[in-house]
């Protein structure tokens, strides 16, 4: 019988490898042979972690999805819609991001200069904003109120997070701010600009 | 020297015949031959109109995106963001739209039945959203409030587009209303989603 070695940590090394050598050469530039090398590991053991050299970008898609879409249905029945999807997008951002800002901050880089990631981020958050429209669907909120309340939490989320990877001492960068934090000024901003006259 | 012939409404005739083709046999089994032999004219005179079959479903984005942001650039200066957006999505959506509703139901069974036209169709509504930006940082509109006002001026469209668009007798359909009322009701219905507690 063939035996695999246990590797500590392996998914963490061959994703930190991976954008290291994404910003270091370009991430067209790669290859899942470079990665696996950087990491000390085999290709072999880069493919039971990930399909593709993509995938290291975009694994955490399903992650983000089902803990935001259980922190919609599991909020105060009381919350108006866009307050609960604000609730669980501020949960999500600290149990699943706050801890990888460096990571996060090098992952924009990659996807921000190329297209290809561009349209792969495109369609995730449509994804997520179908989840979430579908999880407050089920906590009662008839159409078009769930899908709009879905697209603009997405909205608010992805201003938040734009902000929260902008790099130090760049214009707009957070200063410091938590991605929660962020959360709730886009949240507020967002408040303001639609309740107009 | 040569001479083309001049065919009335070329366009209009291309357009028709590809969005009957697209509709019978596919998006992926239509080709530009079929297209410009269904419409009477030559593979010749379609080039001379699109580059390629996709174009023939998105040469519509260029007039929409101008006329919206020159909308908004034109709105008067009191007029809060979410408002001079809307405003000008009203018009855009008489001025362009209004008249091809057939076309824009076919349109739609096309897209939504092809992966490859709705990413197109995310990056034209994500191009839509920055362009929509930067007509409202150009009115003193600060950020993250431009860009937050423009996703949600961009879903309130595209909510009340996808209900403009749905087959009549279907669940949800639009019930003979324009889309310039159904961008009102669907602004209505952001304000009440985002008012929250």
């Amino acid at each position: 019988m063939f035996m695999t070695r246990w590797e500590p940590n392996a998914r963490g090394r061959l994703e930190l490898a991976a954008l290291e050598l994404y910003g270091e050469r370009g991430y067209d530039q790669t290859t899942v042979a470079e990665i696996a090398r950087r990491a000390g590991l085999t290709e072999r053991t880069f493919f039971r972690y990930f399909a593709d050299k993509r995938e290291v970008l975009f694994y955490g898609s399903g992650m983000l999805q089902d803990g935001l879409v259980r922190g919609i249905e599991d909020a105060p029945a009381a919350l108006p819609p866009i307050d609960a999807v604000a609730a669980s997008l501020e949960a999500v951002a600290d149990s699943l991001f706050e801890e990888r800002h460096d990571l996060a901050r090098q992952r924009q880089v990659v996807v921000a200069a190329t297209p290809e990631l561009q349209e792969r981020e495109l369609i995730k958050m449509a994804t997520l904003s179908a989840a979430v429209a579908g999880a407050l669907r089920r906590r009662g909120v008839t159409d078009p109120g769930a899908s709009l309340a879905a697209e603009a939490g997405v909205a608010v989320f992805r201003v938040a997070f734009q902000r929260w990877v902008r790099q130090p001492g760049d214009p707009g960068d957070a200063g410091g701010e938590t991605l929660a934090q962020l959360i709730r000024q886009s949240l507020a901003e967002l408040k303001t600009v639609t309740a107009g006259k």
